[in-house]
């Protein structure tokens, strides 16, 4: 197929090839210059090398729709690039020839050159409020039935921002030439893949890529961010342009935006082809070199629910009623259909008090999360107090924690553990 | 917004009404002219008059990946229409105004008439392998905790079939002028609802809707099949013309269309908003009619995966292995991830040996089901065998069904008990 290029004024005149770039060591990555703005308090920091922290729970839904950045979860694969506004520079190409697979610089593409002007300019700016979540959400609970591979994220890797930028679909229109006829020929095979302009110990950079269908589909509401919550991108969350893919996985809303290639496959990235996968529970330390290939990369997100408040162990008054408060996401812009609340084990469910759920306003996709709260009686024991959700296909969550080597989508039922104040008797 | 009609010659020159519809009480509805040609044994029959069936579990699955027409499962809701091909008209129109909300009949609509032979010939003939599952699907499941009202289906209504007719995006273009720039505007809050030519007792006709933006998309699939499995369609399965919604329940696929209108809300029938929804399980029969509408209606399928040999209660002669063999099917489009059995209750799991599903050609989705099956040494006592399916986001069936009103979307482990052969003791 022959591409009809209607690119911009701007990257006509600049085709030029993205820099090549080098893998380094992992003791060779440069941490000197992180930000040094972060308040700490708000977090349970994992890892500082990567900077890996999310928030405390309570936090995340007390701070209401929308999550500030600076209780937003911040995940990632390397030191944080400092990225100069005005000399970042974003390529895109196609790649049409699939003998070139593994050799993404292949003379076959010819690339367009953008700077942040472009995009803050040529296009209209749409704005999504969107969640991210990352696939390592709840390993913790994963972590506790077997070990696993990964930073032991508990449930706080899931936020709500107010994204804004340019459509991705409109860039590639314009830049790329993808037309509507071509996309019905495309949409099999065809892929969009996105490096990031950073260095990781894993790869030569952060990749990743997402179906030429998602990213085209007038309802797909993928954007190039580079604002968050009407202000510029931090440096934490993609300064100055990051790609935010409403209702996939975390991994694929690639931050440090430098190359956008559509492609007639997945990127070749670690990212892509040997991480963010479910693998079967057979699959350990052992074989797990054979089993990539044999797993589907993840995209959509799962049904997911979370309980927030009280915390687990958390010691709550006797005396007084509760308010339980959590989260609920289904992928793919799928509604929360209903969260459901147990206090005996799962044998009986009742509905929870109250629930917001905002569909995007021109899309009516639901890319945000449900916000939900339930009171109940006073507790004077020790209390299992569970939650689960249901997605607008009836999709639910399952009552126990699915081990996988990775420990990633883990959507078991959401379980927290009360305790009693201390009474004094008579 | 403004819609420019580039309809087609036939479309332009018969521009009129759709026949006006009554309502038929149950008791009059003519039953005196059913299909005569029904192969029963394949069938278990649960009614008559409407004629509702479906097929015995291993002939489904020994089938092969495309079921027979009349292997297939009979789902109706009135008397089965017998339509004259030559005769037989279809009316396209648009619905602007918000108003006529409660009128699909009002003056503001242009209606567009077309032949069959218009479909047959004015767009390029789409071929699509999609499997359609009825939203009670394993009812009898859900009705075994708790009285449910509908048909009590087994987990034979599901099956997969080769389709073929022009695509709706096609004809609505063509007919209703719908242009990419439009579907823009309309994307949140537009759908197509469906309108049959036949009776039935809850309703003036059978009737459903989907989102435009389903109908529109160019991996979404959606056709006007005349034919299915190479040959025009039966009576049975909705002959002259149907409309498949792959991915979605089975209930969107209208059968004996009549009428297409492009509206901005959900259709009015009976069927789209009293029935197909997942009530809560605090509904029941005394509060259902102020429920219908705090639940969304269905829309695309749940994960699903069942076991059709061996059958329950089968003796299985104890010196030899068995071949445990199933159908799994995903919502949407996704892919069926992986298909696992256990023999020890769920504490365990295996994969199965084999799984076949194929996506589409031209889109890539998974429309139709996987076939997988497993073989397993002999079982020389009482045995449970379950399965369970994970789609390609992750979800995965809930351990136990998950009782509503409806009877709707059982996707619960799928739990077969076999028996051993007498044995002769020396």
């Amino acid at each position: 197929m022959d591409f009809q290029h209607s690119h911009s004024d701007s990257a006509r005149t600049s085709a030029t090839h993205p820099p090549e770039k080098h893998r380094i060591a992992e003791d060779k990555l440069d941490y000197s210059n992180e930000p040094n703005t972060r308040p700490l308090p708000n977090y349970i920091v994992h890892c500082h090398t990567p900077f890996n922290a999310e928030p405390q729970l309570p936090l995340l839904v007390n701070s209401g729709q929308i999550t500030p950045a600076d209780v937003f979860f911040k995940r990632n694969h390397g030191p944080i690039p400092d990225i100069a506004l005005d000399d970042h520079k974003v390529f895109i190409g196609v790649q049409q020839n699939p003998q070139y697979y593994f050799n993404a610089e292949s003379p076959s593409v010819e690339w367009r050159q953008l700077t942040m002007h472009d995009f803050m300019t040529k296009w209209p700016k749409a704005t999504i409020t969107a969640s991210l979540q990352c696939a390592g959400n709840r390993r913790d609970g994963l972590a506790a039935v077997k070990e696993v591979k990964g930073v032991i994220w508990g449930a706080g890797t899931t936020s709500t921002a107010v994204w804004a930028g340019p459509r991705l679909c409109d860039v590639l229109k314009d830049v790329a030439g993808v037309s509507s006829d071509m996309l019905h020929e495309m949409i099999r095979d065809f892929h969009v893949s996105f490096e990031a302009d950073d260095h990781v110990h894993e790869d030569v950079c952060y990749g990743s890529s997402i179906p030429l269908r998602k990213a085209m589909d007038p309802a797909g509401d993928v954007i190039l961010a580079y604002e968050m919550n009407g202000k510029p991108l931090s440096r934490d969350h993609g300064f100055p342009l990051r790609v935010i893919v409403p209702g996939f996985i975390g991994a694929r809303s690639v931050k440090y935006l430098q190359k956008i290639l559509i492609q007639p496959q997945e990127s070749m990235s670690f990212f892509q082809r040997h991480d963010y996968k479910i693998l079967p529970p057979w699959v350990n330390h052992d074989n797990v070199d054979q089993s990539w290939d044999t797993a589907a990369s993840l995209a959509e997100m799962n049904i997911q629910c979370v309980i927030c408040t009280p915390t687990e162990k958390q010691v709550l008054a006797s005396s007084k009623p509760v308010t339980i408060k959590g989260y609920a996401i289904a992928g793919g812009g799928r509604a929360v259909y209903r969260v459901e609340i147990s206090m005996d084990g799962g044998q009986t469910w009742a509905p929870v008090d109250k629930m917001e759920q905002h569909p995007d306003k021109k899309s009516g996709m639901y890319w945000a999360w449900a916000l939900w709260e339930k009171t109940v009686p006073r507790m004077n024991k020790s209390t299992e107090i569970i939650a689960r959700a249901y997605d607008s296909s009836g999709n639910v969550q399952p009552e126990f924690p699915i081990w996988n080597y990775r420990g990633v989508m883990n959507n078991a039922w959401s379980r927290v553990h009360t305790l009693p104040a201390l009474q004094h008797h008579m």
